[in-house]
């Protein structure tokens, strides 16, 4: 166990602050945050480029340099150890020895396997002192896409969900704009623009014809589309599969009836049955082989229960909206009606917050 | 427009705090409070006493003598205008001029029709300087029952319900113990133990059986509990009749079938019809009637939508258990399926606050 100092716990905060903004540039990368600290003094700070770019170490050490200070005898704050492979890019650990840095805090070892462990070995090896383990906690939540993938085989699942207090996300006649008022609908725009994938079943795709883009933000690159379309029931023609960007995830597997999508430009997901039904574990496992990280879950009661009960969500984001419209209009998550109390699905509140005029509830759903 | 100084809000919002703790036990009466000043010191402080008992400034003006002080030339600050008319006790502006009481402030004019006014008029008539008006809004909310029942002729209506955060209060196979943890459950005790009266439906007699009493919590006296029961389908056995301070409201006239409540003392309210459902605000004039201030809702979710669609709602305090239930389960508020979203039933978000692992609200419907 290796004592830390307080200024320990302020770089790494710095670092993780760092590590939050490259996040989505960075993927399938971590966005993993860089902070240089020679005599009590911040020289220098980097986060992870896109792929094949810098990663975070390099940029601090460029950084450095370019502000005429040295990384000679520096402490490096690492929100991930440092890999030790020839990627796209040289190993950072050999770097952070060649530049002379003296000491290395990583806040959590590299669960992937080219890595876990051989960047703090080398850095050792060398005669850098090096640990991980500060702030682990805290960095796990940063980089949870990424470890998602790496360790479960799939992606962080957030789903977000809209409906009134009493639970309502649309009338019974389907209406349902607006449920939630600008603001919400914004802080929606800011969520997806943190994904790498937005999740839509067919059901919303007939019903509402939703595009699902980052739209009245600035984003590099806007987030897979991708639809769960089990009996291929939507059309090439609907505005969710314009523009590129989009997946259809089907049962389907008759060339014929893909063709219209394929000709789109549509990437097409085979899916496997599973008990007569899509297998949501299985796009969940193909998701991760094309990089996603963060997946968010913006569907009808249909798809938002079943993934809810196959427990594939790892978070909620729910906006309530401060109105009521009745036991007549339709509800957020659709399972077969429970026998007993002890099977609802239980939840631990994260988060409460108020946007707009609207709650916004940030929730995790409890391991059983 | 008096100009109050800062001091004069201190007192008052002791004053206020006073009345708080005073509204149930002086019920029908206002619950008033009251604090005595001399020389930048408080001298006395007093609140109404229960039906017969002493009015807040004759409780303030013996604790100020009980003290070995003088109200001679002192400021009184009360809640709520002393009253001028002989009722039970004489009137309270009298008192104040004979004890020489030099300055009165009053948050607020009394609109009972024996006051309205005149208790300002008489003590201004004795010379003692008297205004009306600081910390009105706030009056106005402690003395909200009061004022609801004079003037508009009905109890204020506080409507709670509890359900997991996707709106649902039962099972389909109406298991509903428990939704909510145990702290929301002792608040839900003390919300009882504020109230004069607790309303609920037959439905919920007839499913739960409840005895909706006060426990845990020591009371003067326990709330009415009033079934509104229009067709009599309840059976004078149920628990909530029994042990006193039970009305049955029911279109039913026959007495024959009342007969068995009646035997058991509990008192009979005649409903009208309208449109063929039991007079839902026949049911509250008749409850202001018998001096009800407060009124709490604990019903099921039609006669909550009744109330709620009827506009008789005030404040809803609402549980929000961290679960999910899934739409097959039953939900908060029944009304007819609403075919455009700007009728669905607009709420002000009062208070947000946690109850053990569940979510409180406080709402408030607003008026179109």
């Amino acid at each position: 166990m290796t004592d830390y100092r307080a200024d320990d716990y302020l770089y790494m905060q710095r670092a993780l602050r760092l590590a939050e903004g490259a996040t989505r540039r960075a993927a399938p990368n971590p966005g993993v945050g860089c902070v240089l600290v020679n005599n009590g003094r911040v020289v220098g700070e980097g986060a992870t480029l896109a792929v094949g770019g810098d990663h975070a170490e390099i940029q601090a050490i460029k950084d450095c340099l370019a502000r005429g200070e040295s990384p000679r005898g520096a402490t490096a704050y690492v929100t991930l150890e440092p890999c030790s492979h020839h990627g796209r890019t040289p190993p950072c650990a050999e770097r952070l020895v060649a530049e002379g840095v003296a000491r290395v805090v990583a806040a959590m070892v590299d669960p992937y396997h080219e890595v876990a462990g051989r960047g703090i070995a080398m850095l050792r090896a060398a005669g850098v002192e090096a640990s991980a383990g500060l702030m682990e906690a805290e960095a796990r939540w940063t980089h949870r896409g990424f470890l998602s993938r790496v360790e479960r085989g799939r992606p962080w699942v957030m789903l977000k969900a809209a409906a009134t207090l009493d639970g309502k996300t649309a009338l019974l006649n389907g209406r349902s704009k607006w449920i939630t008022g600008p603001e919400a609908r914004m802080d929606v725009q800011r969520l997806r623009a943190a994904h790498g994938a937005i999740l839509t079943g067919s059901g919303t795709v007939l019903a509402d014809d939703p595009q699902l883009t980052v739209r009245e933000l600035q984003v590099a690159a806007q987030p897979w589309r991708v639809v769960l379309d089990g009996d291929l029931r939507t059309d090439a023609g609907a505005r969710v599969y314009q523009g590129g960007g989009a997946l259809l995830a089907s049962c389907e597997t008759d060339e014929g009836c893909l063709a219209a999508f394929r000709e789109r430009g549509v990437d097409v997901l085979a899916l496997a049955r599973r008990d007569g039904k899509a297998d949501l574990a299985d796009l969940l496992k193909q998701l991760a082989g094309r990089g996603v990280n963060e997946l968010m879950v913006e569907a009808g009661a249909g798809l938002n229960g079943a993934m809810l009960q196959a427990g594939l969500v790892d978070e909620i984001v729910l906006y309530l909206a401060p109105s009521l419209a009745g036991d007549a209009a339709r509800g957020l998550f659709a399972w077969p009606a429970l026998d007993d109390l002890a099977d609802k699905i239980e939840l631990d509140i994260a988060d409460i917050g108020k946007v707009g005029r609207d709650l916004r509830l940030a929730l995790r759903p409890r391991r059983v």
